[in-house]
C-alpha cells in the first residue's frame, strides 16, 4: 500500500506491507516553494499560502523516492505489488480551481498571486470573515455552529474563500469552485478534478458541510455574506460527501507513469492528516489519540449510535470524518511544542537546548518551582475556542530558573490535555485508553510522563512513528479489498509500542492540587469565572513548593 | 561634616560642606567577614548576619580614606575643620550587647556564632515568631499593629529576637540587651554604649515603639510570647527615643584618634539609612522621596498637626522618624531592581545586559508588547503586606521577546509604586512632588521616564547621589549647632539636578488603561476581589497591542 502524507513543509510517501503494516520503504520531499514550503507577506504576517504545483512535483519525487527506498531494502521488492493508494493532506486548506478542476495558479496569469494559490491551514487573514460568520450563523443557523465548538476559525473554508472575494475579486471571478487539496490531490490522480469527489473529513464542520441540514450551507446563507458565495455554494450542489473507504477513482496512466505504479490502482477518498493519524495510531470507541507537535490534535470517536449530544468546545463532532460508521470527534491545543520552541529559541539563556533544559526539569519534583503556567500563548482551541487568550505565568521568585518555566510549561499544556479529556467524559465519551504519537511523543520522555502523571492515565506510543501516511495506507488497504473495514484493517496494521509510561502515585497527588488551581486560572481568564478566591492561589503554591523542598509533600 | 553610612555590603564616608551640602571627599570600606560583607548559612538560605567587628573597622577605613580623598582634592582641607558626625544603618538589624554595651560577638566565646551577631535586616528566619506577635497582638493589643501596616514582620526587631531566644538560648542568656546597630554605633562613637540611646526611627513601629503606649510594648505582652523576652523589655526601662537632631554625646579621644577627627565634636543619633536618605534628599510635606535600589522604599513626612489616620497597608507611621516634629511614613516595595537582576542574570540569552534590553525595550511603545505583569517575586511590602506572593507575566505569546518581559517588568514597578502614592493620598496625604534617589534614578532613564508616564508626575533626581550618607551629615550639621533643624539645613544642603523626566501625553493615556488592568490582577490575586471579569484581560491587552501596532491607540 502507498500512504501519501502531506504535512506544511513536505510531503511523505510511506510504502507498507498490507498484512501488518510494516514499512517497506518511505520518503520525504520538500516543497520547492515559499520559506520551507510556505508562501509568506512580510507586510502581512497572517498570511501563509502554498503552491499547489509543489504538491505534484512533490507526489512524484515522494513516491519514486519512497519506491527507490523498498528496493534498497528488499531486492525482491517490485512496484507491481502495489494495489492501493491513499491520501493525507494538511486542512482547511483550501484552492481556487477552474471549470476543468485545475488549479488557477497553474495557469501563467496567476502563477505568482498568493491568492491563487493554497490557502495553507494556518493562515489567518479571514478573522473578521470568520467572526462575522459566527456572528450570522448564531441568529439565523445556530445548528451550524453546534457542530464545530460554537465558533467559527479563521483558518476554515467559507471564512477564508469570502477573505479572497474581498480582497482579491480577480481571482475570485477565475474560479469555478473551490477545493479542499487533500480532495484534490485523489482528484487529479484520477483524472476526476472536474468533478470531484469531496471527503466528509474536509466538509464536516470546517465548511460546516452536515447531513442533517443537507450538506453545504444554504445557498441563501451564504449568499447574504456575500454575493460572490451564492454561485460557489451553487456549483457545489447536493454532493454527498464520501468516507475515507470510499475509492474516488483508479489511477490514470499519466499519474502511473509519473510515480512509477501500477495504473488502475484504486485511490481512497483523503482525508485530514490528523484524522488518517488517528486511524494509523489504531483508533477505536474509548481510544483517545494524542496527535503531539508544534499543537496537537486530540481524536477521539463514538459510534453512532445512541447519538452523541452536541459537545461544548469540542470543534469538530461529524459523522465518518476519521472511521467510517462512527462519529469522528476532534478537539485540540492551539500550541504546545511551539510553547516549548518559544521558551528555548526566543526566551532562555543562548546555548539553552531542549534536551538540556528538558534534562534538568526532570530532575524538579511535581511542585517543587513553585510556578504554574496557562497553554496558550496561540489562544484556546479546545475547550474555550478562543483565539484571543495569551500566556501566562504564576510563581515566579527571584531565584526562578529557566529549566523550571519549561518544565512549568510542559505542565501547562498536560493540565490543557486534561481538561480536554474530562470534556469528553463529562458528555460520555470515555477515555479508555491514550495513544500518542507525533515528534514530542517519540523525543520527549519527560513530556510523555508528567502527561501520564497529570492525567492519571499510562501513555501509550504508536508503534510506528508515521501514523499519517500509514492511515493513508490503509485507507487504501480498504478501497482495495484487502480488508472489510478500516477497523479490520487497523486491527492488523497498526500496533502500540511495548513502552508504556506509567502514572506515579506520587506525582499524582501532587499534580492533582497543581491541576485545581490551573482550573481556577483557566476558568477565571477563560470564562470569567473563578473557581475560588484567586488570593490563594500564589500562597497555595508556595506551601506546596516548601512542602516539596522539605520533603513533606 | 562626616556622615557614616552603614550599607549591606560596605559601610561609606562621606564629607561635605556645611554651608551647600557639596562633598569634600568620601570613601566605601566593605566588610570583610561573609559574602560580600554578609554571613549565610548553607543550611538556611533565610538566615543573613554580620559581623559587628566589621562595623567597627569599617568605620575607621572608611573616614579615613574619605579624608585621604579630602585632602586629595582640596590641599587646604583640614579635618579640624570637621565640626559633627551623623550616622545612618541598615535596619532592623538587631545585636546582643552584654552589661557594658559590647557586644557579645566581640567575646572569645561568642565570636564564631551568627546568633550573637547583627541579624540583618533581610534575615527571615523569624517568619513563625512575626506570625505569632502578629496573632498576639491582633487579640491583644490591635493598636500595635495599626502603626505597622497591620502585619509584624520577621525583618523586624521582636522577631529575631524571639527566635535567637528558642535557637540559641545560651546567646539570650548571655545578653543583657539588644540594640539596632544604628543606635550602637553612634553609642561606640560616644562611650554611652552601657546606657544609649535609642532613636526613634529604629524604634518605631520595627521595635513597637510608641509614645500614646509609653514607649515599647508591655511587659506582659513580651514575656507571655516568651519568657526570655519580659527582662529585656524590663532592662529597656522607659527610656524616650530621640530624634536625629539629638547628639547622643561626644566623640572619644580613643574613636577620635582611631578615626582621625576631632575629639568631642557631637554624634548625631542615629537613623536607618532610607530615612536618612530621604532626609538628604531633601524630603518635606508634599514631596515623596524614592530611594531605588534592588527594592525601595518610598517615604513621605506630614505634620503632625493635624493627626495623621492609621494608613492601612504603610508600613510605619512614626512622629519624629524621618524629621523630628512630623510624622514619618514609610511604604517600599520589596523587589525592583532585583526583578530587572533576575531577568537579565537569571532568564534572558546569556550576553544580554541591561543596557542592551533597555535600548530594545525603550523603542517599543506602551501597550505594544501585549505584556501585563505583576512586581511580586519577592513578595508586596506596601499596600498588602504579604511577602507570601509571587510574580505574575501574563500576555505572552510566541512571538514575545525578552526586551519586551523586560520593559513589563519595569511597568510593574511602576504601577506598583502608584499604588503606593494612591494610597498616601487617599488618606489625605498629598503628593505634590517625586524626588528619586538611588542607583537605578542614576544609571535608568527609561525607568525614570516610564514611571513619570505611569505616575502622571515628573520624576525629579536628587542633586547628589550618596542621599543616605549626606542625610547623616545634614543630622551632624544640625546637632553641630551649624542650623537650627532639620528643615533649614535641608534647605541649605540638598537639591535636584535641573533635568526632570515628564510624563508624556500620549503614554498617559495609554498606561492608565494598563494601571486599570494591573489593578485587577493586583487586587485578585493580593486581595480576592477582582475589580473587573478576569476574562476580558487578555483581550483587552491584544486589543491595545494591536492598535498600538496600527498607530491606533
Amino acid at each position: 500500500m502507498v500512504g501519501l502524507d502531506y504535512g506544511t513543509n513536505s510531503v511523505r510517501c510511506l510504502i507498507v506491507r498490507v498484512q501488518d503494516g510494516a514499512e517497506a520503504g518511505s520518503h520525504i520531499s520538500v516543497y520547492a516553494h515559499g520559506e520551507e514550503g510556505v508562501i509568506l507577506d512580510g507586510r502581512e504576517p497572517n498570511l501563509a499560502r502554498q503552491h499547489p504545483a509543489d504538491y505534484l512535483t512533490g507526489a512524484e519525487a515522494a513516491v519514486r523516492g519512497a519506491l527507490a527506498a523498498a528496493r534498497a531494502h528488499d531486492r525482491e521488492f517490485r512496484p507491481e505489488a502495489i494495489i492501493g493508494l491513499g491520501v493525507d493532506a494538511t486542512g482547511s486548506t483550501p484552492l481556487p480551481v477552474d471549470a476543468q478542476g485545475r488549479a488557477l495558479a497553474e495557469a501563467a496569469t496567476f502563477a505568482q498571486d498568493p491568492n491563487a494559490m493554497a490557502w495553507l491551514w494556518k493562515d489567518h487573514t479571514a478573522t473578521e470573515e470568520a467572526l462575522a460568520i459566527t456572528e450570522r450563523a448564531a441568529a439565523e443557523h445556530p445548528e451550524y455552529l453546534r457542530k464545530c465548538g460554537g465558533v467559527y476559525s479563521s483558518e476554515w473554508f467559507w471564512a477564508k474563500i469570502w477573505h479572497c472575494a474581498k480582497v482579491a475579486p480577480k481571482v475570485m471571478g477565475a474560479a469555478t469552485s473551490w477545493i479542499e487539496y487533500a480532495d484534490w490531490i485523489p482528484a487529479v490522480l484520477t483524472g476526476t478534478e472536474a468533478r470531484p469527489m469531496r471527503g466528509i473529513c474536509a466538509a464536516g464542520h470546517k465548511a460546516m458541510y452536515h447531513g442533517s441540514w443537507g450538506g453545504y450551507p444554504a445557498e441563501d446563507f451564504l449568499g447574504r455574506l456575500d454575493p460572490a458565495l451564492g454561485p460557489l455554494r451553487r456549483g457545489l450542489g447536493m454532493v454527498k460527501a464520501v468516507t475515507v473507504d470510499q475509492a474516488v477513482g483508479g489511477l490514470t496512466a499519466e499519474w502511473a507513469q509519473r510515480l512509477g505504479l501500477p495504473a488502475g490502482i484504486p485511490v481512497a477518498a483523503g482525508a485530514f492528516d490528523a484524522h488518517l493519524g488517528a486511524v494509523g495510531s489504531g483508533i477505536a470507541p474509548g481510544t483517545l489519540v494524542k496527535i503531539l507537535g508544534t499543537s496537537t490534535c486530540d481524536m477521539m470517536i463514538a459510534p453512532l449510535v445512541p447519538e452523541l449530544p452536541d459537545i461544548p468546545g469540542i470543534c469538530g463532532i461529524v459523522p465518518g470524518s476519521i472511521v467510517p460508521g462512527c462519529y469522528g470527534l476532534e478537539a485540540g491545543q492551539s500550541a504546545v511544542g511551539d510553547i516549548f520552541n518559544w521558551w528555548v529559541q526566543k526566551i532562555a539563556p543562548q546555548g539553552a537546548t531542549h534536551e538540556a533544559l528538558a534534562e534538568e526539569a526532570g530532575r524538579l519534583r511535581p511542585g517543587e518551582s513553585g510556578l504554574l503556567a496557562l497553554d496558550w500563548n496561540n489562544g484556546n482551541r479546545t475547550v474555550l475556542v478562543d483565539q484571543r487568550l495569551t500566556g501566562l505565568l504564576l510563581g515566579q521568585t527571584l531565584a526562578t530558573r529557566p529549566a523550571e518555566v519549561y518544565r512549568a510549561l510542559i505542565e501547562a499544556t498536560a493540565f490543557g490535555g486534561r481538561i480536554i479529556m474530562e470534556r469528553f467524559e463529562e458528555y460520555g465519551v470515555k477515555v479508555e485508553r491514550v495513544v500518542n504519537c507525533g515528534g514530542i511523543a517519540e523525543k520527549s520522555p519527560l513530556v510523555m510522563q508528567i502527561y501520564a502523571d497529570v492525567t492519571r492515565r499510562p501513555m501509550q506510543l504508536s508503534r510506528l512513528a508515521q501514523t499519517c501516511a500509514l492511515g493513508a495506507a490503509i485507507a487504501a488497504a480498504v478501497v482495495a479489498g484487502a480488508y472489510a473495514d478500516v477497523p479490520a484493517a487497523q486491527r492488523a496494521m497498526t500496533g502500540v509500542k511495548s513502552l508504556a509510561y506509567q502514572p506515579e502515585p506520587e506525582a499524582m497527588r501532587v499534580y492533582e492540587r497543581l491541576y485545581g488551581l490551573y482550573r481556577c486560572l483557566h476558568d477565571s481568564f477563560g470564562l470569567g469565572r473563578p473557581t475560588e478566591d484567586l488570593s490563594g492561589v500564589m500562597k497555595q503554591l508556595l506551601s506546596l513548593r516548601d512542602a516539596t523542598r522539605q520533603g513533606r509533600s
